[in-house]
């Protein structure tokens, strides 16, 4: 007892959150992964298109591009507190989907060479100050800060015990794994950030991923190919169906799959088709649009495959997101639930396929 | 090709949603289910706890017991679509939880033999009017409709093909499972009703569930112990420790025991510990503030097992919400991830205790 009770004391405080010995970082100073593109290349470091997009791609993309979904912060601290201070741009609600996940921020820290979760810090609005965690051993540790998932970030600082280290975290020397999509891809209706699909991905195999999902707009029109194929990438992943028309399978998915090859000839690109939303199981006429579009994704597939198109990979949706119907919030959009059973059969799957090691 | 246009049109035709073709009944004809109580007991008919019961709980227990958490509405209908208007009681938001959760409702319906996902109805307000299905066919089906976890309902209308035939579901034979607890209980942070774990462990066993989780306030307090004694239960489940101060344990557990075995003796009784949140594997006061309590709790059923009680069980919290750390929202409230891991394991665990066939 009294070894415990001398134990909390010391930890008290050596965690001691007096402002006067919290020191802030600019996250920009730290190490900003799940991009593509540099901080001098855009207009904000966590937005995820580069400024020159905003010329290219419709209104509707760069509004989207402007959330900060994917991106992550590594870091090296010492420190026994971590406070943050964040500003949103928007601030706004959705109804299925919770704030934290929305524009909240999730903190990992690596133990035993695994992402393993911390904590979680609430948006108070549009500006937040919170301590994320506190009271930890003072020992150097290697953490990872998700960003809001469908607000944008305006400015992002992380307090530290002034006495203590902060160092940028380690670049990726491989090429990150791309992920082109929807609202699904861009992480809706996960509960915190670092739930989206690509960054469980992402923590899983240890790759920098990069989440280009845009809800409602994964239109894979031609200035977003462009965008693309310039992205040196291991995998180029297209999850775009849910908001394509059977046209745009038909127009928009050769069309990139061209372009994306004149830049990356080799690059693997998986083609994945559109779950089967669990409302259309009683829903006869969804049923049949997914099924039409499922069929013409596998028609456009079948044509690069006798064109000798090759490294094009077709990743079936049938019990992606499990087969018990629960993995949704509304019958589209995943749960962490249907995100971590996304994530691990999706790693499964092109395991399989000898995509990845 | 011309077989599913024809198709299409025909489902068109019959799941018109003409105003003109709708009949609402009020949901309290059908068939009120996960609640202890009768209607002419309560000040409302999806209230959780009775109108006596107001006089003897704490006025937040009463607050949280206007919450329907657990209550649901089985149904059979043919109709092709269903509607539904809802007025809830308080339109509040929560920033670590779905507005769905909180304040919609989510539909079930049984396919062979299983209850299967249907929809989720999203609330637009306090007050609400949503077409939850359509173009289903028209054959009879036995629904489940859960109500809000966070939330009360104030009128619960259920709107059908006015063609179409709507009859209450069937009344349980067996006495139901009770769960008193805390939020977690209560199902935060579910992003939808029916996927607060006493709703995904009734669907599973197929038993009436009775959900009396009150958020912060799960403290076992004598007037609560009383009423848990008067439901005739087949297992009550006290799952309350996370609200509970070490002293609480010591004093209310063994109490309500006594209390619930004064008027059934024989009612198996499982105490659940308390789950290590996630955050406490790097806050190490938090970590040791659950030691202690679960060592706590060991020591009350060791001491209840000494004293020859019997049909006491205890029940562990270790991978209760699986391993790999990504059960919550906040290292404390489970998400849809966190309450299947929870509901799975229940089971499983009480299975191999021979307290669940």
């Amino acid at each position: 007892m009294k070894i415990r009770v001398f134990t909390i004391l010391i930890l008290m405080i050596v965690s001691g959150l007096a402002e006067d010995k919290l020191r802030y970082t600019n996250a920009t100073e730290l190490r900003i992964q799940g991009t593509a593109f540099s901080v001098a290349e855009k207009e904000n470091p966590f937005h995820r298109l580069p400024r020159y997009a905003q010329e290219l791609v419709r209104r509707e993309v760069w509004d989207l591009s402007t959330n900060s979904a994917g991106i992550f912060i590594d870091f090296y601290t010492n420190s026994s507190f971590l406070k943050l201070k964040w500003e949103v741009t928007k601030n706004f609600t959705m109804e299925h989907m919770a704030g934290t996940g929305i524009r909240g921020l999730d903190l990992y820290c690596k133990n035993k060479g695994k992402w393993q979760y911390v904590a979680t810090a609430k948006s108070a609005g549009k500006v937040s100050e919170k301590v994320i965690i506190e009271n930890m051993s003072g020992t150097m540790k290697e953490f990872r800060l998700y960003l809001p998932l469908y607000d944008g970030i305006e400015s992002l600082e992380i307090g530290i015990h002034a006495d203590a280290q902060i160092e940028k975290g380690q670049a990726y020397s491989e090429k990150p794994l791309v992920f082109y999509g929807t609202s699904i891809t861009q992480g809706g209706c996960a509960s915190r950030p670092g739930m989206a699909y690509p960054n469980i991905i992402s923590r899983k195999l240890d790759k920098n991923c990069i989440n280009l999902g845009f809800s409602g707009n994964g239109w894979l029109q031609e200035p977003m190919a462009r965008i693309l194929a310039g992205i040196e990438a291991d995998m180029i992943v297209l999850d775009c169906l849910p908001n394509m028309t059977i046209k745009m399978v038909h127009e928009n998915i050769p069309k990139a799959i061209d372009i994306i090859r004149q830049k990356q000839p080799q690059v693997p690109i998986v083609l994945v088709e559109n779950i089967n939303y669990e409302t259309n199981y009683f829903n006869f006429l969804q049923y049949q649009d997914i099924y039409d579009k499922n069929g013409a994704l596998r028609y456009e597939f079948n044509q690069l495959m006798e064109n000798n198109y090759r490294n094009i990979y077709l990743l079936s949706a049938k019990g992606l997101i499990g087969l018990d119907h629960e993995g949704t919030v509304d019958g589209v959009h995943l749960t962490d639930l249907g995100f971590l059973r996304f994530a691990e059969n999706f790693i499964a799957r092109l395991k399989k396929q000898g995509l990845i090691k």
